[in-house]
């Protein structure tokens, strides 16, 4: 149960990035390193001046989805950010920022919030995984 | 080959649903155990007064997308809640709730369809993974 | 580090098959198998006939990131087609089409783009997985 868990972070709206820091925060409890790759829109979601902006939800959340989610962030319920320094404090849980997509966004480390550990390629973010699990949200 | 294969199952699209009913039936057919973790929308969909329901396509589904998924599941291919219930009947397939999301969306296990076995947290869907292969759809 | 590594193309937008394209071309250039198996709109997005055409990105892009990404086109940076066709060249990348996604969309192989190996079923792609790295995309 000390393997790893590596997660690629595609997505950048807060129930994917909830999702992600779910998985993050109960591999971490549960003394699993865990290994974070930002590409994208997950990578824009951590630009240290909107980190705690509203990022809106998957399409398919409709209305009725939204007004649930939002209530429950009310009573600390879902917030994505707080779950995700929580597993930072409770675990290894390193966190990269993909070096093309910051090409591609023109982002550079100082853009982005402290809980962002590096800048990295795809190719150590592959031999870092090796033949462990590997998740794409 | 006796493996299993986790889904967690956050998206809430007919389509989605279908690619996860997909590989959990053919993993179900090679006798592979399948555990399915629904999250969110995933687990929306799952609600016993509108499983059948239309959920709606990815967005990137386009109009000739739709028109060609609706005519098919007039033919029956791409009926992701027949597909899943005969994965269920053919091997080994349990579903269990995000207790997290249920909270999140309001849900109690009675509102859920039948298929779901249980309700759990992301700590018991990790260590039952173990190392093994995990798929976010 | 010679395990293979499976990936399944559901979405069809040209920032997630860049994504995918990435993560192809960084497992070849390591020495690793890459087997890509095509579902619904990352199959539709292979059509011969629109495989240079522009598929849209993930709603949640937006004005700036659907801007930061085309001006990125421009030189050269983000093409996923050049991507995948260079990890092609430079290793062992299969891509598959899956049968039950060629049925829904009334393709034909000939209407796929070459760089597409073959078509096979759901079963097929579980089995050459074995319990190796999957990755939903």
């Amino acid at each position: 149960m000390d393997e790893p868990i590596n997660l690629v972070l595609f997505s950048g709206t807060d129930d994917k990035l909830q999702a992600a820091a779910v998985l993050a925060a109960g591999a971490a409890a549960l003394g699993r390193p865990v290994r974070i790759f930002l590409q994208y829109w997950g990578l824009d979601a951590f630009r240290a001046d909107r980190i705690a902006a509203d990022h809106g939800l998957a399409p398919e959340a409709g209305e009725a989805g939204a007004a649930a989610v939002k209530e429950a962030l009310k009573t600390g319920k879902g917030d994505w950010v707080a779950t995700l320094q929580a597993a930072k404090e409770l675990g290894d849980v390193d966190i990269q920022a993909c070096s093309l997509s910051m090409d591609i966004l023109k982002l550079a480390q100082s853009d982005l919030d402290p809980m962002v550990d590096g800048v990295s390629g795809v190719a150590a973010f592959l031999i870092n995984a090796g033949d462990g699990q590997m998740v794409f949200i």
